[in-house]
């Protein structure tokens, strides 16, 4: 018995099944180009084991708790820390075992794909996870854990990862990308630019965090020039690090281009705190346009991943804090929002921008109509909750026919759970190789071309996409 | 010949549907738990033979009678009655004649599929409704009226039903209920506590609904708070005819969680028959809230059922009044509009809000993400126009992944229409082994797990979530 | 080698391919009815030879060249014309090479379909496009286009086109209609009247559009009554050429019913040039019912197209004009939006009403259960980017259930590319064919029954629905 079908989430008819093998097989061991994520620069500069079982695949992972929570299992007995000093449990075995217990709530769902890839190729279980073995794994994972090949650069070289980028706040001082490159280890980390703390009047300590960005440059954040500078002079920091793209994590898709005067004087106004809402959103807007321009400046590759409802229960923001899995997705549009920025900027062709989204109906409607027009814009992969099978296949069929393959960028695994890579990486494949067959098998396209596209949507459109 | 093609619904590919027969075959015969519905309690009381085959079968069918007159066949002549005092149809006969004729439209209908298995299994015909053959269907479905095996209560057995709810007004005696009670019979029907008449300010009668309602439990309908008990007051009365749960039918999700004083300035306001239409939005979604808290208390379920625009057409209101198949589904939002009624108390683990949608867009985008995290919050089944082969699929499609099965709550007939309740659940339980049986094959769930969760979803998750 | 794939779009699994392939061999060669669609009229009346390939093929085409400009390549090199008296490039060859290196952009979209089915049945290639051969199709091409059978009238009878409907501005004199049928040739072209240019105040030159459309019947611009007359005349006439139906276009299917005198002041204040955004909104609302209430007069089938955000690029407007590839789908509101017009006349039995839409999400919520009421309502097939094989899909899992067959009017190739007419054809039978099989498979209907409704579907429809 293992774990992991051999044919996993590829057709069931046969001779499909056949050929989507047969593609899958031709990328399976193809090389990880992970343009977007959020793992931790610290581990690759420091190199360190890996903490326990619970505190490496429970505690930090939002897709598992929250799903745990959503049956009644309190945050505080998964060990996620509280917020308000509050207590939570720290008892990696006993976290563990909760985990165990409620194992079949994720039946069906990619956290299951993506834990069982995990405890199958990297722990080498072959016995499902229960209540009845729980303590059997956490014994071995947290023995395993100690083994060098079990460290953060060996598992990176075994993941195969030819480059992956992090994300970083522009108040970073990149203190671990500059401990990974000066350390002579031969792995490919960079950085992204996320100014979402300084481009944002809603986040927290967004005034002070201005005033601290802007004296990093040596400037003074009293002019919405200078304010300026000190982006371009960030970015240019950044992409000292092997940054080749920004990131914006915008509740709405909303731009904006305002002459210089108007945008001086909602600076001044956000900066002042007495904005409201109406001027907040307006700042976001026009910083999404600002940061485009500078794209067309200097060359980095702008993501906008817009759309979510950050925070969603007041109660559990007090408690826990941010990202606890409360971020609730929302209908996005995009037609109208982002018509300033393309105004200004879509035909630019230097520039480029890459559109995500969490609300599928924009897909055909909206998102493949743009990217499939607009020489700036591409579509990002399926995102969050749409990272899944299901999600991924939607996302081909209400895409493709209007966009075409060109006009996206291959697979993000966007993800902080550090071995869930390979399983992420995996399963799009599967996916795009059963797409692949399908389109092949109805006449839609040759094996031939089959052959080329799929190494296109596993590595090549990432690496082109990204300036990787 | 027959009308059921013994492997209807079931995937094509011959592997899958063997594994998906097998999977239907274990819970074919397994018992109907019904925890929401809209069947008649006075029809188990009384025990009476239904009346003719047009007034069981098409006029009361909104789903039938929508299709024949979308044709441009008149409503008056399907028999529905006139709410103007204008003439209908009354010959029974003629009304089936009409429908026979029309038997083509409702090809690739879920009223097809419900219709032709009450047909073949209630009636044992084996040749397809039309023209040619509408009066021997009439006579000898007349006949079959007759005999005793066709009562209600002889086809609660017969259709193996463990359960089944109804639902009704604050305002019913709940007579014939009691009646169901005192007979002896050992059928289990259960009421449910639907408050919109006396919660939503544009229900007709609204005020003298109130009134009403408040002397019920001898109470004054001129405190808020007095109001408030009377709802406690009757939910244990409904509690006390076996009703687990309350049902919510508002046009929008729209929750609000005002303090004391404004929720009974606004309370007095809809009273009185000033207030606008935003103060009476306000007090249903106030009222929502009202209503979960309650929950808090008492241990009653709640289901929300929004977004239907009813009586789209005025002119046909006028003539035939409501539920006339012009309650048409509209886009809905949830992730704002629960917000407050969630913030205060969606952490609450002995609260159980079951949500329901006619905004499909709203599965992977909202629904799924919020129940895969809130403690109180479940999902209900596809609904209404959805409750369809392919809605069924879609429903699966796009919750699963997010929400897991453990979040969702089984089957809903969601009917009036006796004799399609084994069709209804029939249809669910052969989708759920399609989908189930695709998990499979393409390594999401093993074999064994499969099994288990056709059980949870064709009865289990029901008598859980319903506390039943 | 062959560029068309025999079994193409049919369903994968080989019992299923069997079925769909006979059900769509009943049908592959059914006469083409086209009851929509933007061909020239010019084209049968001059009857001359098609220009150079690139002319016939990408330049007029917005899914090609849209798809180019997307990967950068500038609309000028493809010879689409500048509005601002800018250069184009008027080299086919060069155009066309610039397609070839480019071909690989179309995989598995609709275009590639469209055109290969154009390559290999109409010119008879047998090698895909590419770069390499680009020449040597350009040549073929170009030789061919000069050969009789590839005039207009002889492609017409080659396609086995029984009617084709054209689109013309209330402005137009129809000459080429009149000269169509003064030739004596039999081929039956009719044309459409599409008010766009006099009912909507955006449309450039409005009022002055305005006054020559009311001097056309004779009539004075200065009376909403004469105004509404010279639509009455002017419908009279495109019947008279052999028009069946209305279209119309609008950004949104907002409808309204005022009466005279605020109809009649709203007239004046757009013919005025003074009306803000919301009475030129209100005016193309009211436009809608009235409209609506001419057809109950002279029942002419009514189109609603509503949904596209046009001309979405300034710059690109600026430089190139209308209809550039820029038209993007937005978010359509159906059901309040259509309530004043159905409250008006929606039950009146001398009406038709076909619905559009661009918003899938609208399919299931909105259209399917309107269409599936109301007498006058049907549903318009897959349109615009939809207009494709995952498109016409979705469109029949997401409205069958709910409307039936008999509420939706058939296929409709709504295009310009003259080429493409067989293809969309064909395309649309396939799907249909597939869809078919898969409801027989599935014992949602009989195999007779599938025979009878692909003919339903391929052409029978499509003369019923819009009355040729």
């Amino acid at each position: 018995m293992t774990l992991l079908h051999e044919d996993r989430l590829l057709p069931v008819e046969p001779g499909l099944r056949t050929l989507a093998r047969d593609l899958y097989t031709a990328v399976k061991d193809a090389p990880i180009v992970s343009p977007h994520g959020h793992t931790d620069p610290r581990w690759y500069a420091e190199d360190t084991p890996f903490p326990d079982p619970a505190q490496l695949l429970v505690t930090p992972d939002h897709y598992v708790f929250r799903m745990l929570h959503s049956q009644g299992v309190a945050l505080e007995d998964l060990g996620v820390p509280r917020a308000d000093g509050g207590v939570s449990e720290t008892d990696g075995r006993k976290i563990w075992r909760l985990f165990g217990q409620n194992y079949h709530l994720f039946r069906a769902t990619p956290s299951r794909i993506w834990l069982d890839h995990a405890f199958e190729t990297v722990f080498g279980f072959t016995e499902r996870l229960s209540a009845a073995n729980a303590d059997m794994y956490y014994d071995r994972i947290s023995e395993a854990l100690e083994r060098p090949e079990m460290r953060p650069r060996a598992l990176f070289e075994r993941f195969n990862i030819e480059v992956i980028a992090t994300t970083e706040s522009p108040l970073d001082d990149l203190k671990w990308h500059r401990k990974i490159r000066e350390s002579g280890w031969g792995g490919r980390v960079v950085t992204a630019y996320r100014p979402d703390p300084v481009v944002d009047p809603d986040f927290s300590g967004f005034a002070s965090n201005v005033e601290e960005f802007c004296a990093l440059g040596g400037q003074s954040s009293t002019s919405f020039a200078a304010y300026l500078d000190a982006h371009r002079d960030r970015r240019a920091y950044f992409a000292s690090f092997g940054a080749t793209s920004t990131d914006h994590g915008h509740a709405t898709a909303a731009t904006l281009n305002l002459d210089r005067a108007a945008t001086e004087a909602l600076y001044d106004k956000v900066l002042s705190g007495r904005a409201d809402a109406a001027e907040r959103e307006a700042f976001r807007a026009q910083m999404l346009t600002e940061m485009a321009k500078l794209s067309v400046e200097d060359g980095l590759v702008m993501q906008i991943h817009p759309g979510a409802a950050r925070n969603h229960s007041g109660p559990v923001f007090e408690r826990f804090g941010r990202d606890k899995g409360y971020d609730i997705p929302t209908r996005t549009d995009y037609v109208r929002a982002l018509g300033p920025l393309l105004e200004a900027v879509g035909e630019e062709t230097d520039l480029r921008v890459i559109l995500f989204t969490l609300d599928e109906s924009s897909y055909a409607r909206e998102l493949a109509p743009l990217a499939g027009v607009y020489p700036c814009l591409r579509l990002g992969p399926a995102w969050w909750f749409h990272d899944s099978f299901e999600g991924m296949w939607r996302y081909r069929q209400m895409t493709t026919e209007t966009a075409g393959f060109y006009n996206t960028v291959g697979f993000n695994d966007d993800t902080r759970a550090y071995l869930s890579i390979p399983a992420r990486h995996d399963v799009a494949r599967r996916v795009d190789a059963g797409f692949l067959a399908t389109l092949v098998a109805t006449g839609r396209l040759t094996e031939e071309e089959a052959y080329e596209v799929i190494q296109d949507l596993a590595h090549r459109l990432a690496r082109q996409a990204y300036k990787l």
